[in-house]
This record gives structure tokens, sequence and C-alpha cells, in this order.
């Protein structure tokens, strides 16, 4: 029979909290303090459908797994009547400006431009901002404090000209290469990214697909909302190369050596370690569309004592409670103990921690990365590390022990190029394909794909480039890559006075 | 009985002029050409109540210590009578827009955004700016000629970027350290700014009760409009660190060992002497708010000999004419006769004078300072002096022997850790906190440190530091500090011709 | 009789494709895959009249030349009809976009400012910009991605300043000098760029009847709008110095050698072959533009196979699958054996490869240019390029043996002397006359050139040099040439709630 | 009884040329082909009153000079009938356009803001730029080219920044120096500027009286509207140091010889020989204002045999061809033989030649100098080259035997300080002057005067220098000067997709 729409309604706050997701009702009273989000986001929805705001943020199996089965309630005995209830209640002044946006959206959605308008990477993030929620577009692009380093990756880039060959035979080039042991298609890699249906309902599993599609490898994150095995289950078919898996350590190492163990099972190639995350990062533009989600009134005044309302916090901290400050590099020789896949350090920063870890014997790679400017505001840009990293592995003999990749602000073929000009074995991509996804769906991930692909090519034919191997320091101009004289004052007084040249008008024309 | 409101208001000019001031009435006529702050000001409340424009600039004792008793004419007869004939008067144009502003103040703070809105202190700012006086406004935010000591202050930080550690096990950081001898909370302090009061009634007592919660230190402003006692009655209590004294020197020392020694009796814990101020600085946007309040019109047309009328001065100036632009080295062991307290000289600008200061054996510390871009436009950052400075006093041995402040431009907490891996002490910090005060009280300042402590300790995890003692100058790249490619100018015509590229457009799909 | 309107109008589609072009018929239907442009632009005038469209990007010659004569169907018998039947079709949204266009600019064209009232050469370019088809203004003003390479050659112009000589008597000035042997009256010549009739009816002819009149050479193109005997023919005259040939190799090297010896016959003077451009690129103006005029409405959604569907190509790569990409420093010997012309290679990236082509003793000359920004993003500038070459030139003594010549961005006579400075021999000018035409056709080249000529005769004295010869390194300061901090992020948040100083204003006056 | 308003109207044309000066008539015919400004001008008042055009770019005792007596044709015998036709006769399109901007200014000088709320020199040309006419404002402010000299004459001087002393007895400042053997009262002096009647009625003497107020330096421009001994009678009395004469060296050496000598027998006490122009340069703002106000309608379609027509000159070009370009090395042992004066290089633009200059024994001085950015574009800054020049003739012992002047861009005391700082021996401003005379006349001067030398006082102190000696290159910082990254082209692109961080809204309030 199942529960009453009448019963589930008294069940409304916080002595007693039921919700309803996908049909089924939870009784999620003494799990309320537990929840990493906060209780407040859960009470909004107590005794009634919380269905469309869980899915986006969590896994499918995610009640199965961390909810006593007592509490597990069964089924609504009558959805019709809860969904009747919920359209005659009241609305709160944030669930009308929800529903304000709601409608915004459908139109925009229903207006699109057509997906071969996208001429390159950041013409989806143009159509994706149009068309996805405040809340998801805020975790999407925000990054860390006044998201400096956010920009300074993508302007690392533009620092790094090229000095291009000339006369050389290039009617046939060749994208793939090798990546800890495998061939792919193109050196590119679809980075881990949390939370893949607030963009799309289908989730990271567009990218696996798309990723399959052009035979490149798709790292799963640990924050995914799909979960491991509907990636994995995605990812199945011809010419798809495989999966790798990005690693958030949990406290619980038990819990994370099974999560390692899983993936190895499942055929996961690789272990990415992210180590540039003991605290995920403040972001503001995230909490500042959580804040308004939830109303931003109950929050008391702050104090001395703290500021760990769940107002301070956004999407981004409130998924990771669970990750470890205190890993180390004595965690090494464990990770090691519990697996055979290649681990690779995601996050390196300076290159005294590359040749660390290439040092440790225990690692096969690193990822330079700031974590796409989402951690710590003026971290440098992978680009300007790999310069510095590079010379000094080659010369200490350690750039065959460990490979090394790049993450962050790439957009554009020549991005890649430059990177793997100054050493890296390949570069990851993350943001772009999401907004690809969130505008068109696998579509437009693939047609992003194929994008740089064309890119590539051509920029290789007119690098004077056949292979990879063809690509060195000496087809780039980087001096200017270290320099970055920010926040140059501008002098009002005198641009104010200042009256510019002017080309001919037309209305001169009718004197 | 008093005296009568029709008696005061016949007194009412350069002949004889007589002011209310909180219910007293004062005859001021002999003061007028000594005022610091021009006659101009005092007059334009001649027979009238002028509680609302003393207050925030003086301290309340200033009448008992300047105007001799024969002088205090006792309290008002009748206020009622008072306030009304204020009310039927006519306005004059300056007063009408006064009051226009306050309208439109009132209205900004009845609508103003909740306090939890505010995620970082340049949000402070932004709000104060709506809600503040205009003339309050212009003094706190105006600097020197163009700003752009000013600006460059904040600039400097964006100019230097981290170089993180990582897998350090950063589970437990610890903010606290110690400054001249005493442990403090957090390695900020309120650095002195003077008139509180035009930014909130209460004052400084607000930052004083804000430091305390938060167990930093205050530095007490010699200009500051509440009394100095004032002040250190609201420090009391536990957990309350200290306070320092910061000062201005009188051209008659005896008044400047009175200060010394008074501050040292209740408890200061050090005397900073301001060493960038033989004169104040020229602060156009102070001149020019304190100009349109007096109305611009009676001050004659300037003549070669000289600028000397009320309006070019500003708040700024007016308030400064005590200041002794003759105190120099020979000076200071005059300063070490009168008191025991550690001497610090604030608003150092040259490894040089830091060295020759270390070398005098006399003082105890130096605030690298250019006093907020406020005094001489183009004095470089305190960042830009502390990294210069560093390496010098390390090779000569120095540094152990003072320590090294900075202040100026710091907004965030990664400000905050660059100035510390560069080897400062401690940080100042004056405008934020003036700001969250204007906007939101002391509420606001708690807040603000509360931010500031919460970014502290997210970024120390994640540059790999536990405690103060892992910051040093390996964690920073400080290769762009020293450059300044100022005032490019703009290429307009070719500019203006350019036809920048577009992303697509949802009109594009309709087409 | 020739071919009726009502036979004409049934043949209008993939099946039977029949246009008209210049009053004649032609059977297209075999060639439609072929054809560069795609078959979608030549579908898109099936059994109508397609001159209009035909003309500016097809050479007169072109279809005698590439369609069999069989398919010539001959003169259509009622071109009264032809029209009626046009003007009573219903048009497509495009085709009233298009007329919605000719109107728009038919006005701005009756509207123009006076030729005078153009004072440089980027005055021509905003005149140009509002009389020109969308389309040809982006075939002509689109560079590769993001148009970087494309305004860092105007750009770095900027970066280089003068150190000029005083008391040099400038009374005479000569502003002649030698080009491959022979003399011309200006240091710069009309560099090739293709499809000149888009922006005017009479094509790259009003290039070359102003560079006749002013003594100077005119490179002609590969892909010129018009034949190349036109071009030779309208050169014809006294004072014109003579003509270059520009050559895209043909993958058919008998084609190449007719065109090559041909050129020869006629009187060329030079063989310019482009090395830049193994593959045309990217350009995302033009690329859209194109998409626009045929509705965009047609290509399927692209997938994992490629993006080779019309809309993603532009005129520029319509009309270049011609190229060879496998052309080579091996080739060289070949063309040395087919032609006696001097060669210079186009298209010269870096120092490397200027050496090597002295080396081969085979060359005359290189052109070091990044192909007007149009080829591969960040590719350098030719200015940056060449400060970098000639003092390795002179090292090696290979300074006499090739003649180096730079083009992109020079837009002042400033320019031009720049480039003498360090050392080129000449320079080439491409877009500045192609908007002069497009705007006011041959007076429009005319008045370009007189505006050049009389800046660099008044440059030359303010410079203190009397004759080319006089031009060296010591008169230039390029210290900042080899600096690109682009992309410096800006603080937004701090901008914001920055308060600019502002000047005394008009309203302070009413106070 | 004079020549009637009737007769004079008949000579209304090129084939007899009759004009009317301050109620004289004068025959023009003849000298038509003759006049500098081109004949068009002249005969847009042919038969009619031209005293308004001519006055403010003529001196008065022109006529007198240069036209022979039998062209004096005598007075008018009836103005008011003159004045009566003028008014009747129907106006062109050019002077409606001058009647509605004579409107305009008269109703903006009517609202001016009052002078005292000038606080420093830009605000003057602020306020100038809105009450000047239109060709005035366009000849003073236009410079060569792009303007880029002109900018980075301020630019450069924001690239140096002050490293201050502190503690130093700076009770009593010094402002006063010695120029060239005299003593003046501020190290800056009233340089050369062309046609002071175009700003204000009572052109140079303003600068001149204001000058002997403030007891410095004013340079008598060639071109000046008043003549050479109107200025020199407006100099007299107590208290004015002395003038300058700057030179433009006619083709005609008998005509220099008397200018000189007569200056000298004045009282001029120094001889400035301009060496930057051999040939005034190209201003467009200038040249486009002229033609704005000729039409632009007459001259016919340029060719290629020159653009000499009136409409490509601008105010400069037109007064300035009796300047010889063949001026050089061997000409100044001419000059030393006609004087006793001090001569002085004024426009010197390289260390080179300021070595020369100094090596020849025959000159006292030299300015360095871009002629404020007029003449050749990408000419360096004074101050750069300065920074470059001091050093190396310290290093040959020859800054003793001359002394270094520089000018352009200076606004500010600091800048005044800056150049003294690396050397210079006092500092030309030309435009401020302008601007503060245009808008408020000799008060304007005056004043603009006052706040330097207010400024001045303010920033010694601030500096820690007591008088001139006291400054040195130690106190300031030139690492950045150099430096010009010039043109950085944005990332159109990802800034339009880029979302700002905000700062908390007012209606966020409201939500």
């Amino acid at each position: 029979m199942g529960v009453s729409a009448e019963e589930i309604s008294q069940h409304n706050d916080r002595q007693s909290c039921w919700v309803i997701v996908r049909g089924n009702v939870f009784d999620v009273t003494e799990f309320l303090p537990e929840h990493p989000g906060g209780e407040k986001i859960i009470l909004k929805y107590a005794g009634r459908d919380a269905t469309a705001a869980f899915d986006p943020v969590h896994p499918p199996d995610t009640l199965d797994k961390y909810l006593d089965k007592s509490k597990h309630l069964g089924p609504v005995a009558d959805m019709a009547a809860v969904i009747a209830a919920d359209e005659n209640r009241k609305k709160t002044p944030e669930e009308e400006a929800e529903a304000a946006e709601d409608l915004r959206l459908a139109e925009a959605r229903g207006n699109m431009p057509p997906i071969d308008s996208c001429y390159n990477l950041l013409d989806f993030e143009a159509v994706a901002r149009r068309v996805m929620k405040r809340g998801a577009w805020a975790y999407y692009s925000s990054a860390a404090d006044d998201e400096i380093s956010y920009r300074e990756n993508r302007a690392a880039f533009q620092r790094v000209w090229f000095r291009p060959r000339i006369l050389i035979d290039v009617e046939r080039v060749d994208l793939s290469t090798r990546m800890l042991g495998a061939r792919v298609a193109a050196p590119f890699y679809v980075t881990a990214t949390a939370l893949g249906k607030l963009g799309h309902p289908d989730g990271e599993t567009c990218l696996t697909k798309a990723a399959a599609r052009h035979q490149v490898v798709q790292m799963i994150p640990t924050l995914a909302s799909c979960s491991f095995d509907e990636i994995m289950d995605a990812a199945k078919g011809p010419g798809n190369p495989y999966q790798w898996l990005q690693l958030y350590v949990n406290k619980d190492r038990e819990i994370t050596r099974k999560i390692i163990q899983h993936a190895e099972a499942r055929g996961c190639r690789a272990l990415f370690i992210t180590v540039d995350a003991p605290q995920l990062g403040r972001r503001e533009k995230d909490m500042r569309a959580k804040a308004a989600a939830l109303g931003n009134g109950g929050s008391s005044v702050q104090t001395a004592e703290g500021l760990r309302s769940d107002t301070s916090q956004g999407a981004a901290r409130a998924i990771s409670s669970f990750i470890d400050p205190s890993l180390c590099w004595d965690d090494l020789p464990w990770f090691r103990s519990v697996t055979r896949l290649p681990i690779v350090l995601k996050g390196v920063q300076r290159v005294e921690d590359v040749v660390r870890a290439a040092e440790t014997g225990l690692v096969d790679g690193v990822v330079l990365s700031n974590h796409g400017g989402r951690q710590l505001d003026f971290a440098r840009s992978s680009l300007e590390v790999l310069a510095e990293t590079m010379p000094v592995l080659r010369a200490r003999g350690l750039d065959r022990r460990i490979e090394v990749y790049v993450d962050g602000g790439l957009r554009r073929a020549t991005d890649i190029l430059k990177a793997l000009c100054l050493g890296a074995k390949g570069v990851g991509i993350g943001r772009p394909f999401l907004y690809a996804m969130s505008a068109y769906g696998v579509d437009g991930v693939d047609r992003a794909m194929a994008l740089l692909k064309d890119e590539l090519e051509m920029d290789m034919r007119l690098l004077g480039a056949r292979t990879m191997d063809d690509l060195g320091p000496e087809l780039v101009d980087t001096r200017s890559l270290g320099s970055h004289p920010n926040g140059v004052p501008d002098d009002h007084l005198a641009q104010n006075v200042y009256d510019p040249l002017q080309t001919p008008r037309q209305r001169d024309a009718k004197l």
C-alpha cells in the first residue's frame, strides 16, 4: 500500500523529518546533523518530495549506502496527492524565484543557437551560461577568492608564443599518443569534475560516451553524480581506451581501499590521488548562489566563534567534509600496497614536490594543477610550473621515471600544443566539456572533442609537426611566461581628460 | 537656569561666536583663528547647536582640554526652543543638500544587505560606500594625488604568487603568533586610523571590542574620535591581549611625553611613532567633499601668495597642524628616555632606513608603510619594500634585532600569508575594519575578522603550512613584484576599428 | 536561340543542376562534389542566375579552365524571363536578410565620408567596415582562432621606440630603394591578398593601378578574383616598376610549372612561394559569416567522424583545397630548375629557417610573416622575428646573400621605418589597401599610398635620416619588443569598490 | 574718409581679395599664394571683416612686417555698414555650426566651476576642454599620429617610484634653484607654446604675468600670438626673474639674427634653439578640426602627386613653412657668433646627441624633449632619455659643462621631483598652463603655479628633502621606466564568457 501523502506531510520539521526520493519515503530525522551539506537544505523539503534537489548532487546508490534500512519507509501510496498538495502549497519567495528562473531557462532552451554555431570551446561556455540554473553555473564556474588563479590559468597560455617550422611535409599528421602505457587517439583527456547532473540529467555518462567515441580517456571523479558503476557500464564498447579513477582520500582508509580495489576490478587503468585539496576551497560565487537558494535569512549574525553555518559553504564545501586533511607523503606506501594500478599525484604545484614524488619510486606520474583555480588563489598556472619543472627533471634524469600531465585553462589546440612542447605527456580538460554537456548533452561533448581534434590537426601542420615526438621546447617562446604585472593602477584623471582620436564618421559627411 | 536660546542666537558671527555642544554653551570667539580645521566650519554653526558636526571629529574631552573654563557658559536653558528655531530657519543650499543626503542614506540603511552576505573584506567596503555620508567616505577612502600608491598597495600583493607544498599533514593549523613579545591569536592587528565616529557613532570602541573578541591587537590612533581612556576602558576583559599606541609627535614635546606616559600607565604595550607624516598629505577627494559641504563660495580667488584657505584642506589637514615636521633621528634617544615601552617606527619606506633604525639599538621594530597611500603618491608598497629589506637584514644579522611589520592594501588572507612568507612578523589592517564598522558596527568588524581567520586557516592548509614558522620565501614567487608597467597608452584608432570575436547569440537561432 | 528560362528552372537540384553565369548556362551536376567551396553554395543557385555570387570569388576564366566544354550549354534565350521569375520567387530568410543588408549598405554608401577625411590607413578600415558586405568584411578582417597574432602584429610595432638624431640636414629626403635588384619609389609593396572582388567590382586591378601611379611593386596573389592576365594588362604603362607573383603550390606540379612560366613570360619579376600555409587556417568570423549566409540549417549534427561539412569552412578553406601540404625543403631545387626569377620564401617564422634558406643558395629572399595572423594563432609578429634574425644573419655573413622582407600589422610610416631600422629591405602591406579599395576604389588606394609617403617623408626628417641607408638599429629601442604580458586578470571586486577621482564638474557650479 | 563697405564687398574672390583687420582694409590678392596657412582660409573672409579669425593666430605687427605698405588701403569708412551687411548675409553651414558652437561655449562659460574647485593641473584641462573652441582645443591638445608619445610622456613618470627618507628635519623647505646662472623661485618654467590667443584674448601675456608673480621663468615662443615686445613689456616689474627666447630657425638667417639680437637687447636671458622640428608634425585632430571649419568640400580628390592641399594641414603646419629643415651641427658656431646669450638645444632625444652637444663647447644646456609628443610618434619620453643620459654625462665628466632640462607630460610635483632626482636642472611645463589660461586667464595660471608649489613643498617634506641639492637618484626606483609592453591583445571570447565576481547588492536584501 505504501505511506500516505497525508502522513508524510506531518513529518515536516527537525523533530521528525521524512522526505520522498524517487517515490519512496525516508526518515532522515537522525541523519540531519550528519548531512555534509547541512540540515537546512534537507529541512527545506521536510514532509515533501525532494527528488529534484537530491538527484543532481547524489549518486543513485547514496541512500542505500548511507541510510540504515530501518529508515527506508517504503513507497508513497499516492504520489498524485503529493503532487497536488505541493502545487497548492503557498510558495516561499525563494521557490517563486526558482520557478521564475525555470521559466526563463525553458525559454532560453527553446531558443538555443544550433550546435554547429559553436566553433570553439568557449562558445559552449557562452551558451551554457544562458541555459544553466544559477546554482549549477555558480558551482561549475566559481573559483577561489578573487578567481585570479582561475583566469591566470587561461592567461598563462597566452604568454607563450610559437616558433613554427616551415617546409615540413605535413600531409599526414598523427594525433595519437601513449598515456601511462596505452595508446589514445589524442593528447587530451576528460579530467575529473564533480556533480555532472547539475548540468545535464545524464550526468557524467555524457562525458563517458563522447570520450569513447573519440578514443580518449575519461577520469572518473569521486564526487560524480552518477555512480561509479553506471559510468563504467556506459564506457563499455569497442574503441574506448579506458577510464582512470580520481580519488579524494577518505578519513576512513577502509572506504578508500574498497573504492580503489573495486575500480581496479572493474577495469579502471590508473589511480589519480588528489593532493591539492586537504580542504575544499572557498568559492564565493558558489556560496552566494547557495545562500540565495536558501533564502539567506535564518542564519544568525556571525560571531567570533566561527562561520560554520550552512550559508557560508556553497555546494563545494558541502560535499567534501569526508576528505582527510592529514594525508601526507608517509601514506604513499599504503596506496602502493593496495593496488597494482599506476599511481599519479594530482595537484602538484612546485618542482621540489615533483622531484620528491619521482624519487619515492612509488608513483608513475604527476598532474601539475591548481584544481582549476578553485583551491588556493594565486597558485600559479600549471603551464608555468611545467616550464620550471621539466628542465630540472631532465637534468636529474627523472623525466623518464614519471609522466607529467597538466590541466587548467586549456581551451584551444594551441594551448595543448604549448603544454606538449614544454614536456607534458597529456593535458586534462574539465569545465569546457561540462559546458558542452550542459548545453547539448553528449552531442555537445562530441562536437567539442571533434573541434579540438580539428584544431590540433591544423595547428600541428602549421607548426611543422607530424607527430607528438616532433613537439619540443624549440618550437615555443616562453620568455614572458613568468611575467605577471597584475593590477596596474589606472591614471583616472589623465584618462578622463584625454580626448581620444576618432575615425571619420558618417555624420561628418552630412555637414 | 542656563543660557536662553534667544541670547545664544545673537552670538552668530565672527564678532561674537557662541556654539552649543551637547546642551552646553561655549564662547569660541577668541578660539576661531586657532581652530585647526579653520574658522569657517565653526562659523557655520555660530549661535546654534554644533553637536552633530562636533562629535565625529573631536574626542569628548576636547573642550575641557583646549577651551578656557571662562568660555564654558553653562547649559542651555531651553533646548526645545533651540531645536524649534533651527527647524524654522531657512536652510542654505548646502544644508538642503545635506538633508537630502541624510534621507538617501536612511533609505539605504533600511535596505542594507544582511551581514552574512558579506563574504570578504571588499564586500564590506561596497556596502559602506552606499551607507556612509559623502564626507566620511571621502575622508576614509581618499589618498594622495592620483591615488596611485593607494591602489598599488593592493596591486603589489597580486604580483606575488604561491608555490604551495603538497602532502603535508595539515589537520591542525595554528594561526597564533607572537608580536613584540606577547602571544596573539592571529598574525594581523587593527592599525591606527583617525576619526572613527565619522563611520559609526561608537567610533573606535567598535574596533576595540571586536579585537578583544578575536584576541588580536588594536593600535590606538592619536587622532581617535573616542578619547584614549574610553578606548582603554572598552578594551578591558578576559582574552584581550593588549593595545598599542600610535603617536603623532607634537611640536610641544611635553604634551607628547604626557601622552606616552599616560598610555604606559594605562597598560598600552608598545609605542608606534609615525615617521611618514611630517605634514599630512593632500587628498583631493577629501578636499572636494569638504569644499562641497562649506558651499565652496566664500573663498576668494587664489593668488601667488598661497593656498591656505579652508577649502583647500579637507578633514585630513585640518586635524594635523600640531604635528612636528622637524622630528628626526636625533629625537630617538629622548623617546627611549621617557618610556620603557617597545618603540616601533611606523612608516619606514626604504631598506637603508630600516638598517639605520636597527643599528641605533633604540627601536624594537619598524612598520613598512606608506600610510595607506595617503601621503606621498608613488611611494612604493610595503610589500615591495619588505622583499627588498629582509635579505639585507638577514645578511647583516639584524633580522633578530627588530621586528618588521607591514600595512596597506591587505584584503585577503593570501595577502597576509605573502607578507609573512617574505618575513613580516605581522600585518596591520585599517580601512577594511573601518568599512565593516561603518556598515554593521562591532558585528561587522567581528565578522570581518572571522572571515579573515577562516581564510587564513584554509589557505595555510592549501599552502602546506601548519604554523607561522612553516612560512618562508620558498613558498612564494616574487619575480614580478618590482614590475610596474604603468600607463601603457591605448591604440585608440586600431581598437576602434577592430571587430571583436563574438560567441553564438540566441538571436542567431531565430534567423 | 539559346536555352529557355523555363527549361533552366527545371534543373534545380542535385539530380540535375544548371546555373546561369553572365548570361550563359552551365550544367554543373557532375562538378558538384568537386567544388572546393562545397556543393551547398552552388545548389543555392540551382536553376537560377548565379553571377552575383560567382563573380567575386572566381577569376573570369574559371569556367573555361575547369568545366568541360560539353557542359557549356550556351546562352540564355530570355534573361528577362529569368529575372522576372527570380523576382516573383518567394525569398528564403537568408535572401531576405541579404536584401536588407544590401539596402543598409546602399544607404551607407550614399552617405560616405569624403575621401579626404581619411588621414591615415586606419581611417579607411573604419569606412570600409561600414560599407562592405558582412561576408566580405569577415573574409578580409578575420584571422586565426582568437586573433591574438593578428592584433599582436600591430602591437609589436608599438613596443619599439625611436631614438631620433637631431641637427641633420634633412631638406632633401629620398624614399626610394632597391628590391630584388630594381629601384622602387618607396620601401613598401602591395602584398598578395585573395578575392579582391569581394571588396570592389574591379578587384585587384585597383591595387595594380594605384601601385603603378606610385611606382611601387604589387605582388599578384594566386587566389585573385581577377585573372592573372587582367592584372598584368592593367599594370602596363610608364613608371610602373614591376609585379611579383605569389604562389600557392599545387599538388599537381605541372599546373604550378605552367603558372610560374607564364608569369615569367608576362614579365613578372620574382616568385614568392608561400610556405606558411600547408593548410589554410580556421577563421571563425569567416566561418560564422558563411554559415549565416547558408542558413546554417541543413548541416547535420557533427559526430566523432569529423567536421568536414560546408558550414565549418568559410571562404578561406573553401578556396584552398588544392594546396600541397607535403611541400618541403626538398622541393626547392625543382623550383630553381623551372624559372630564372628570383625566388623568395614567404611566411618564414624563425631564425633557424632563415639561415637554412640562405644556406641552400637557392633562394634570394625571405618574407618574415605569419600570414596576417590568419594561420597559426600565437605565431609571433614578423617584427619580433626580424629583430631575432638580423643579428644572426650578420654574424654569419648571410645578410648580403638574401633580402629580408616583413609584412603584417603595418599601418603607419613609423612602422615601416622601425622595420627598416631593424634590417628589413622592404615591407608588405595588405589589408589596409584592400580597405581603401573597398571604400573608394583605385582613388582610395592611391590616397592611402600618398598618405604613407607623406608620413614617411616627414618621419624620416624627424628621425634625422635622408635615405634608406641612414636607417639602422641605433635609431630604435627594442627592449620591450619580446615582452608579451598577455591576459593579466582584473581584480574585479577591488575595482568595483574603488571610487575613481573626478575632475570638477559643471553641475558643481550650480550648487 | 576711408574705404566704403560697399566697395570692400566687391573684392571678394581670388581675382581681387580685400579683407578688413581691426578696422583697416588690406589688399591681399597677391599675398594669397604665399600665405603659410593656405589661401582658402583667407578667401573665406574675402570682402569682409577677418579680425576675429586673424587675431588669435597672428601677432599684431604681422601685417606691418609682411604686407607691403602699398596694400594697406586705409581705414574702413563705415564699420556699421560692414557689420550690418555681415549680419544679413546668408551663413554657410560651417558658419552656422560655428555660431552654434559659440552659443554652446557661452553657456558653458556662464556655468564654469569656480576656480578653487581646481585642485591640480589636470582639473584645468577638464574645464578648458569644455569652454574652448573645437579648433583651439584641437590645436593645443593634438599630437603626432596615434598620440602614443604624447601619452607616454605622462605614463613614463608613473613608472618611476619613490624611496623616501624618514626622520629628516623638514620644517623649512626651499624650492628655489638656479637655472643658467640665475636664481628662480621654483624648479619649473613655462615652456614655449604657440598661438596663445586661441585660448585667451590676452594670449601669452597671461603666462608672463603669472610667471612674474611666482618668480619663475617664461620661455617666449617664436610663434606667439602676442608680439615679442608685448610680452617683454608685460614681464616688467619687480620680482620677475627673466625671460628666455625659443627660436625656430628661419631659412633666412638674417631674420633669425635680428630676432636673437633684439631679444638680447630687450633683456632675454637665454636662447633655446628648437632642434626637433625640421618640419612640423602631422596632428590629425588639428587637421580634422581645420577641415571641418573649412567645410571640407572644395579640395579635389587626392592623387599620387601629393597631398599639399589646405585641409591636410591643420594650424600647426600652416604656421611653420619658414622653418629651415637644413639646420645642422655646422650652424652652431654661427649662433655662438651672433649672441652672448647662453645657448640651449631644445628637443634632444638621445644620449649620443647630448654628449656631442656638450663636446662642442658651444652650448650651455639641452632640453630633452619630444615636443610634447607633437612631432615624431614613438619618440621616447624625456624622462626615459634623462635616465639614460645622466650616468653617461657623469661618467665622462660632462654633467658640469651643460645643464639638462626636460619637458613633456609633467602634471604633478611628484613628476618634477622625479626628474630632478634623475639629474634635471629644471622642467618645462606647457599645455597645463595653457589650459589654466584658457579657462581662467591669468588667475588660472597663477593658481596652477600655486598648486604646483604647494605640492612641491609637501612632497619634498614627505620625500625627506629640504633643498634641491638633497634630491638624487637614490630616492627613486626606475626599474620599470624602460618597460613599454604596449598593446597587449585582449582575449575577447574568454572575457566575454567570464562572469565577474560581484559585491552584495541592495536588491539581494529585498529577496
